[in-house]
């Protein structure tokens, strides 16, 4: 669209909106539009939640969560057990597992998972951090709970070696049909990942 | 997600976010984190782009147009033909048409279409502006291009009504088989429509 339909600020708006995950280009145009018309309960809103976040939302030193405070609200919480580390590749998998609020521990988010290809090793993510968590004592279990992907096995691999001089359980979540799940509709390895680690009735 | 995960600035923007079109709770999330991750690149641009919409948006009082200036840049346009007025029900629909390109003629904007059973009726639409602007004497063509739903065409009719005491030719956009469709996706009303209006090759 050129500039000579809408003024440069909305065509500005509309580019950057088409640049956040899930919004293309029409969409973005759409969200733009929804924006303008509710100008002053969501458009101002949201500009002032951003703003405050740029200001204030940082990155927590020793586990890698976002919040407003570092650290983090989650490493403050003298309720969690510490001496548990659940280690995610994202924040976003840090939120699904709290949503989920499967075991109250603590947290260590890599930053990603390694991937050759990608240009991606292990000075990129925050493995050292860890095993220096680890080294300062205190840690009874590692849980790796990165994707079950290539990439998030290579990476539990690598974590698994690096830990190797500790005396620290290390686990890892179990495969096996996801609740409420078909199994006509899964593939092969989770089916026998799934019969491998059969469990009494 | 409780509080005591994320700080509630991050909460806010997750919330203001699903708001969007398109955006749905996950996706908002998915949304938050990149724009916390892109603080500097995209997150702090975009607050600044939506302040100054804010600020600066406007609806053009002559056609229904959001713009930085009312009249709009399309209202103040010399190049534009003022003797043809393309009526649409949305913004959207208007920058649908500037995209393609289409007429190179001004703009009305409706803010919807009649529709009793959502409580929208005349009233609630800019059609009395419209008939104000031919009145206004100038105008030689509208072109009725609302959507082709029933509630579009009983727009149309009602429109139509309104302005039967000006000599104004009213037309509405053909109907017919989309550019690079295939008939045997298509449903039978729009068959017969491309049918009754087939052209001389």
């Amino acid at each position: 669209m050129s500039d000579s339909i809408t003024g440069q600020e909305i065509e500005r708006l509309i580019q950057l909106l088409a640049r956040l995950p899930g919004l293309g280009p029409r969409s973005a145009r759409r969200a733009a539009l929804h924006l303008i018309k509710k100008k002053d309960v969501l458009m101002a809103p949201l500009a002032d939640a951003m703003v405050e976040a740029v200001e204030n939302v940082v990155t927590c030193s020793t586990c890698g969560n976002v919040d407003t405070s570092d650290p983090c609200t989650l490493c403050t919480d003298h309720r969690r057990d510490r001496n548990t580390i659940i280690v995610v590749e994202d924040v976003s998998d840090l939120w699904a597992l709290e949503r989920a609020a499967v075991l109250n521990a603590s947290y260590h988010v890599l930053g990603g998972v390694l991937s050759p290809l990608d240009g991606v090793g292990p000075e990129d993510l925050t493995i050292s951090a860890l095993v220096d968590r680890v080294a300062q004592g205190g840690v009874k279990e590692i849980v790796i709970a990165v994707n079950a992907t290539v990439e998030g096995q290579t990476t539990a691999h690598y974590i698994t070696d690096q830990l190797e001089d500790f005396t620290v359980s290390i686990s890892r979540l179990a495969h096996g049909v996801p609740v409420g799940g078909e199994l006509d509709y899964l593939d092969e390895g989770t089916l026998s990942a799934a019969m491998r680690s059969r469990t009494k009735f």
